[in-house]
Formats: structure tokens, sequence, C-alpha cells
């Protein structure tokens, strides 16, 4: 919408008559549509004309937008250096604005250096439009090193949409029924306690809630968690040795910039999450894949997978609790041969446990930090799945203290802190046991819906399915006979809108030898577990 | 507390009276004390005694306790492999506890592998003690180019109490007067307005608040910074070219990471903020400190500062808007000298606008960002200055879409996404107009605080002191005429409970020639300012 025409002409323009004209229609029109218009006449070219459009209804001052459009003009050449600025009384009766407006505006381009009013009563363009030279390079962003890194982490864009964490996800489509891993039941949530919390934590609003505080995260949450893995994971920490991170992939992401880089050696499970190989390798990291079999991780044939190498830091990562995604527990005689392995290789033992807090049978296993409570042992964890993943609070337990100080530092550049308000909540939730009856509700619902989808599959399946790792966690792995492949499986159930996650895409070794797929049920109604499954019994059977 | 004794004791043992008379006073005192305790006897040696202590009014479940006493007797060599525990009948009349728990701890301890049950009636300890037989390293957590990097962060350690972004500071002593910079008045925080909206956001509870959200940062934030730096900063970007984060910190870190790497050049401001040096070094850059005069960055003088270099990538970090610490606002001709001297480079200039919201004196200038609009031009901005640090968002506008993706795959690496409770709660702060008139009453307040700085110190020192960048921000910076050493000072200072932070330690080139101090102001009374001047004043005139 335009709001007020200003148009400079030549004196001495020869085609004057044309302009005449043009001014005459200008005039018609502006005031056929009531646009209030100006006429500057100044002694050099006419090639350019300036419209002043303000828009009166904006919430943007108007003595800003009068600045932005005069700005504009000198920036790009429609006002030159050394040319007037319309004289400031008649702007403002052009424009229909007060003189303050106007003069406000020039101030303004005047701070900047845009224009001078110290030769005499006008203001004058000072803008020296050559000033840069030279054209803005095509970006290449980064130096050849980087470039590889970041490439790789940007390959991630081309998994297709069942990669569970794909970070240009979208919110859930209505009606679809996606079997994501690693999300709970976000209806679920005591969103009323949490928020009596909340208020509560807001509250006490003061430099220690505002301010920057400590890097290591709220002293009272590091005693809950302290408390909380004594007693749940016999893992006896200190809460000083534990710090507060933005989500455990923030923890990882520290240790890897800690402890990593050219040379270095990570050895991921097999199959384990997709964006570990990124994140690891981001570090500049070889990621060498070790088998993982019913005791857990193959540490037998760990050497033969590094290929002999032997210098560099080791970091072994491992989920012993419930594997990722497989759900195999590591047993105590492969727990010893690891703390041996990394003891002998003086290696690095990351324990993520991701998910131990839902267990439907058996017995929940002890914390493979706490077992011999080695330094070199660190243990992750993570509120994503117990609370709600938009939390993004997790932490790592830090048993030597040198690791811990060099942690710190990096966390310290990373974002200096986690924010304080949602620590002080969770404190509180935790100290009020809001949290033990959160989880022990989800238990229960959890093992209700694990239920459904164990008797929905074997129900449609029969004996043509195995299950692997549902004791525990949110998900399980379903092994399938059928002719075809994981892949068309997933793309056929997804044109019916059932999302499902093939095994293989964790895997970098071998393939599973029958179509295997990750189903979380944590977040889905029996209503909707049941009809997933009916739609994979429908694809598996050619209908 | 010892709540029950158990003993093992040898029957074929010569020394047997020993044993008994030990036994005998043993019940004795355990019948005095009320303590339950039990003997077992088994046929090997005699020279462990386990003391099994239970806390019967814990919070641990009495089976965890003895769980875990068990486990450690067992991993500590006090019970050995082929061992029996004690028939759970007679342990738990010992012990004074149900059956059932005696049976929960023994299925735990199978469940892990320390025990098996199968052979017999009794339970076996079957965990071999030598399996772990190397002993843990010393650690040395990183290899050599780790290290140094490491090594470089932690040295900021050694700071000296009066840096301000010490990451080990405590909460403010009580007493302390601390003009430390870049902190808000804490106190005039609009906690109520902040709680409703804290509320209403999470009223709205579902899986977009509570789920894995996009890596961006949340739809309606980022329409209202685009709206903001449109209005008062005259940055024209799209919402789909602002990145949130966690803290502006994050954002220069995410850049460090994208675009750095070894062979990188990162020019910063001399002086500038020392957290500066330490981020972008551990990015393996070499940091370059080019000199600052009244126009701000001395752009001419960046080549003869590179040393000739010119392969790598090239950063350029200003604060265009009010130089850290020094004040100064970048002219209109350095600001395009500086444009052209990226281009020519294909350098990328980050312009950190870190609190330019607060002006008490002249035209609030434009973004550099916004001058040419240069897709080379990367903004960042933070909510730490007008709201409160431990908030933790910042953002970054970035006009080029290839660097885009690639900060936000780092992103995702990094933690994924900043909490979304936070950036809902401002975006409805600012939709409600609270964040506008936030700025308005802290820009009355500081103006406020800065006047009684600025008379105290005139009144005190008269035109023995120079003040610079005192017309905008939270800060000033003062020069004093004294024969003593800034440290000196500020030692002197700090005895009296005074925190001030001289100006060398934010220099990297020359130091100031006469001693000067950056002093924050916002989050001082004008009793504090005015008592804490004096204290100054004292020092300096030698009482």
């Amino acid at each position: 919408m335009i709001e007020a025409v200003l148009v400079r002409v030549s004196q001495y323009e020869h085609n004057i008559h044309r302009y005449t004209l043009f001014l005459f229609r200008l005039k018609m029109t502006c005031s056929r549509l009531a646009i209030p218009y100006l006429i500057t006449m100044r002694g050099d070219d006419v090639t350019h004309e300036l419209l002043l459009t303000l828009e009166y209804e904006s919430a943007v001052p108007l003595f800003r937008q009068l600045y932005e459009r005069l700005r504009h003009a000198i920036i790009h050449g429609l006002l030159k250096e050394g040319e007037a600025l319309p004289p400031s009384r008649t702007l403002c009766a052009a424009l229909g604005i007060s003189r303050t407006v106007v003069l406000e505006a020039y101030g303004q381009l005047q701070a900047e250096g845009f224009v001078d009013a110290r030769r005499g009563s006008r203001t004058y363009v000072t803008y020296k439009r050559d000033q840069v030279r030279h054209e803005s390079e095509p970006l290449t962003p980064m130096g050849l090193e980087c470039n590889e890194r970041v490439a790789s982490l940007l390959a991630q864009d081309d998994a297709p949409l069942w990669i569970g964490e794909n970070r240009k996800k979208k919110a859930p489509q209505l009606g679809v029924i996606d079997f994501k891993h690693g999300v709970p039941a976000y209806d679920a949530f005591p969103i009323k306690t949490w928020s009596r919390c909340l208020v509560a934590a807001s509250g006490s609003a003061g430099p220690d809630m505002l301010g920057y505080a400590p890097a290591e995260g709220s002293p009272a949450l590091r005693a809950e968690i302290a408390r909380m893995l004594r007693h749940s994971r016999s893992l006896h920490a200190e809460p000083e040795q534990i710090v507060v991170t933005t989500g455990a992939t923030q923890a990882l992401d520290i240790l890897s910039r800690v402890l990593l880089g050219p040379g270095a050696q990570v050895f991921l499970e097999d199959p384990s999450h997709p964006v570990l190989r990124k994140l690891f390798a981001f570090a500049m990291a070889d990621v060498v894949s070790v088998p993982v079999d019913r005791g857990g991780l193959r540490v037998d044939r760990m050497d033969a997978y590094a290929g002999g190498k032997d210098a560099g830091t080791k970091l072994v990562y491992v989920t012993p609790s419930h594997q990722f995604p497989l759900g195999v527990t590591m047993s105590l005689e492969r727990r010893l041969q690891l703390l041996d392995w990394a003891n002998r290789h003086g290696a690095f033992i990351v324990e993520d446990d991701y998910d131990s807090e839902f267990l439907y049978e058996g017995h929940k296993l002890s914390s493979l930090a706490g077992l011999l409570h080695s330094r070199n042992v660190i243990y992750v964890g993570s509120f994503s799945k117990i609370l709600y993943p938009a939390l993004r609070i997790g932490y790592a337990v830090l048993q030597d203290d040198k690791l811990k100080s060099a942690f710190l530092a990096v966390k310290w550049i990373s974002d200096r802190l986690t924010p304080t308000l949602e620590q002080e909540t969770l404190a509180l939730f935790m100290q009020s046991g809001g949290y033990a009856r959160h989880i022990k509700a989800m238990n229960a619902l959890y093992a209700e819906r694990r239920a459904c989808l164990v008797e929905c599959l074997r129900a449609s399946f029969g004996s043509r399915i195995v299950l692997h790792g549902s004791e525990a966690g949110l998900h399980l792995t379903v092994e399938l006979e059928s002719d075809m492949s994981e892949r068309d499986i997933a793309r056929l159930a997804l044109a019916e809108g059932v999302i499902v996650y093939p095994a293989a895409d964790y895997f970098m070794l071998e393939n599973p030898v029958k179509p295997s797929f990750i189903l979380g049920y944590a977040a889905l109604t029996p209503y909707q577990i049941r009809k997933g499954v009916a739609v994979l019994h429908r694809i598996v059977n050619g209908r």
C-alpha cells in the first residue's frame, strides 16, 4: 500500500513534458486514492523516482519507517552523495506527519553517518556508495576439514522419515500411528503437579534463580539425582560428581569434545542409534561398530574390530541396562570383561542409561558405573523418557576430578549452564514424591500398552515372529517371517498412515536376517496399537 | 549405626576358643544394644567378618540394602566364589526382616549373575574376583591435541575473582558491592507477569510443548524476534532465518564449530571479553586481536595483524552497537570498510548485539547485519541482559541457507533443541507487550543508576577521571588518574567488600595507560553505588 510518493525531477530536463504529464497523472491518481505526495526538484539526472511509503497503522514508529525508507534510498543510490534531503517542513507537510517525526528520522540518519546537516540549513547525503567495492563472494562456509564434518552431519537430512530422530521432524500428523521409540506418553504427564512445582520454583525469584548459576547445575537437583542413583542404580556418587546438562545429548557431545579428536576411536554397539555415529564422527574420532549378542557387547571381538590401532584415546559407548535398540541386558561376565578391557587400554566407558526406569519383567539391574566405581566409567542419564524430551535435562556422573573440570570448562563455553527454572522445578518434583509416583504410574501404563502390543503381534503373526527386549523400556524389536523387505513393509505401512522403524537402519555391520522393526509403544493407545498391528499384518500377508 | 552383625566362623579352627570368647562378647554387646546378629559356620578360613548393617528407617528398600551389602561383600572378596550365602530363613530371622526381602535380594544378585541357586537348595557365589585383572590406569583424559585445547580452557580457573565470567563463581556474598557488568537488576524483573506467561505456556501441554520440537526453536518466538529486529534494529529477517539457541554463548560456540578449525583466523576487537578467546581457541582457530579506537575496530590494520596469512576461514567478531567493554559505537565508515574487507577475504562477520536495548543518550543505531543484508554477516542476540541470564535464550540470524543448515545440524548434536517452555513463555511475554514495557522500565531504572554512578564519580574524582561508553548498555569504563596500579586498587577494594573489574584483563595488545575499570551498575542500588565509589575514592586517595 503506497502512502506517499516522493518524486525527484530535474529542472532542466529536455523532455520535461513527459514528466509534466507523468506528474499530472500522478497527482490525479494520488488525489483519487487520497495518497499524500511530494515533489522535489533538483539539478541532476531524473532517472529515479523515490516512493516513500509509510504504514500509518503499523506498530513501527513513523520516524523509524521514514528513516528506513531514506536509508534504503541512500544505500541503493536513489539519493546520492552530496544531494540534499527534502526540507523537513516540506516533507512533513507532504506526508502528513509531524515535523518532530521528520527531524527524528533525519537525526537518526545523521547519528549513523548517512547524512550531515552541518553544511548550511539543509541536510546532505554523505554516504559514499562505492565504499564496499567488493562483491560478497559465494559462501564457502568451512575449511575443508570442517566441511567434511559438517557434511557428514547434513547427510542425516537424507534419512527416511522413519529414522526416529530426524531433526527436521514436524509435529505428528493427525491420525498417523507412529511407533516411534523413546517417546513417553505425553497425555499422561502430570502437568498439574508439574505446574505447581513450576510456580513454586519461579516464585522464589532472586539472583540465585535468575543469575548466572554454577555450570554444574542446581545443588538441590544434583542432591536428588545422587539420592535416586544410590537408591535405584546402586551408583554411589556424591552430588559434587554430578553435572546437569541440557539433555543427555549435551553430555555425550561434551564428552566427545573433551575426550576425542583425530586418532581417537569410539566403540559403539551394533546396532545402535544412528545419531551417535554422527556425533562421534563430528568429534573427528573413528567410529568402530562391535556386534551385540545375548550377553551384550562382544567384548572379546573389540580388539579385532579396532584393527590393531593402539594409539589415541579410546571410548566405549554402551547401553548395558537395556541395549538400544535390541533390549539385551549386558551380563555380569561381559561387564567385567569390558571393565578389564577398558583398564587394559586406558579407555573410557560411557554408560548411557536411557530408559532403565521402566521394567515389566524380571529384575532391574544395577548400573555398570556402580559395579566397581571405576573412575573411567562415565554414567549418563536423562529425564526425557521419564518426564518429557522438551525439558532438556540430563546429567553425567564424573567419578574422576580431572575429567569433571574439563567437562565443566567445555560445558561453560557450550551454553554456560542449563536453564535454572527447569532444574529447580524438577528438584521440587522429585522432593515432593511426584517423580516416584509418576514412574510408578508410567510403569503400569506402559506395561498395559506393551502387553497389548505383544498380544496383538502374537495373535496376528503367531509363531512367525520373535520378540526381543520387551521386558523393559519403551520399545521392543520384532523379527518377522516374511519374504518382503523391511523397507517395503515400512513404505507400504507409511502409505497407510503407520510408521514403523526398520531395524536395518540401526545396524552398521550385518543386517538382521529377517525383516525386523523397532516398535515404540509408550505414546500409543491400545486402540492405535491394535490398528497399527492390523495394518502391518495385512501388508505382510499381502492383503 | 550397626543394625546387624554377620560372622562367619570356621568349624575346624584350632583356636576355636578365641572365637567362642569373641562370639560370646559379641552376643552380649548385641543383646545389650538390641542388635540382631547372625553366625554362619563354614569350613574355610575365618579371617573375615561380615558386618551386615541395615538402616531400617531409610527410604532405600530393605531388600536393596541387603542386596547392596552382599554384593559389596562379594565384589570385595568377603564372600568368595563357591561359598554359600546364609540360608534365607536364617538370615531373615537374624535380621528381623521378612523372608520375601531376603529372597528378593538373592533374586537380584542372581539376576545380575553374582550368585546361582541352581546347585541344590543353597545359593552359591559365582562371581570370580579376578575377572578384572588390570588395574585402572591413571587417567590421561585426552589426546595431546585435545589436551591443549582443554588445558587452555582450564587456565580460566586461575583468573582472579574480578574476572566477571568466572564459571566457578559462587552466589554473591551478602554486603559485597559487585560492579559486575552484563548483569540486569534482578529485583526489578516482572516476575508476576512472567509467571503468568509461564503458567499460560505450560497449561497448553501437548506433544508440541513436551516432545522433540524443531531444532530451530518455537515458531511463535521466532516470529516475535523477527518483528523486534525489524522494528528496532532495521534488520529485516524472516522467522525462517532465525535459530533460537541456549543462550547467545551457544550461538557463538556452534558458529565456531561450523566455521572454524585448524588454520582458521578469528579477529577480535581489543579489548574484548576474555571468554571469547577461550571459545574460539577451543575451536582450534588462531585468535587475532585488533585494536579499537573511537570509530570502533581498526579495520585498516586487520591485514597487518593477520600476519599475511591468507588461507583458511576468516571470522570477525564485533560488537558494533556498543563495543564491549569500551562502549564505542562503530562508525558507518568503519562498518562499510569492514563489510568490504570481509567480502574481499570471503570472511564471516559475527555481530554480537548484546545490550543495545539500553540507551540513555543519543540515537539507537541500526544493526550492521541490516546495513546491506549481506549473507556473510551473522547477527547474534541474547535475552540475558534484558530478562535474566538463567533463562538461557539467545538466537542467531543466518541470512545464508547453507550456513543455516550446517548450524542446525550442529545445534541438533549439541543439545537437540532449547527447552520449549521458556521459548513459549517468552513468545507470550513479547506478544502481551510485557517485554516492551519491561525494556522501557529498565531504561528508566538504569538511566537513574547510571546518572548516580556518573555523578558520584565526577563528584569524587573531578577532572581526574575520563568516562567511556556511558551513553548506553549496563556498564561504563572509567579511566583514573592515579599512581597505583589497577590490580592494587582492585585488591584493596576487594578487601573492603567492593569488586571492580580492571580493564587490563580485557586487553591483549596494549594495556590502558591509566588505571581503568569496567563498572557495571544495572544491578546496584544508588546506595550501593555511592558506597562503592566512596571506597574507591578513599583507596585512590590513599585514605
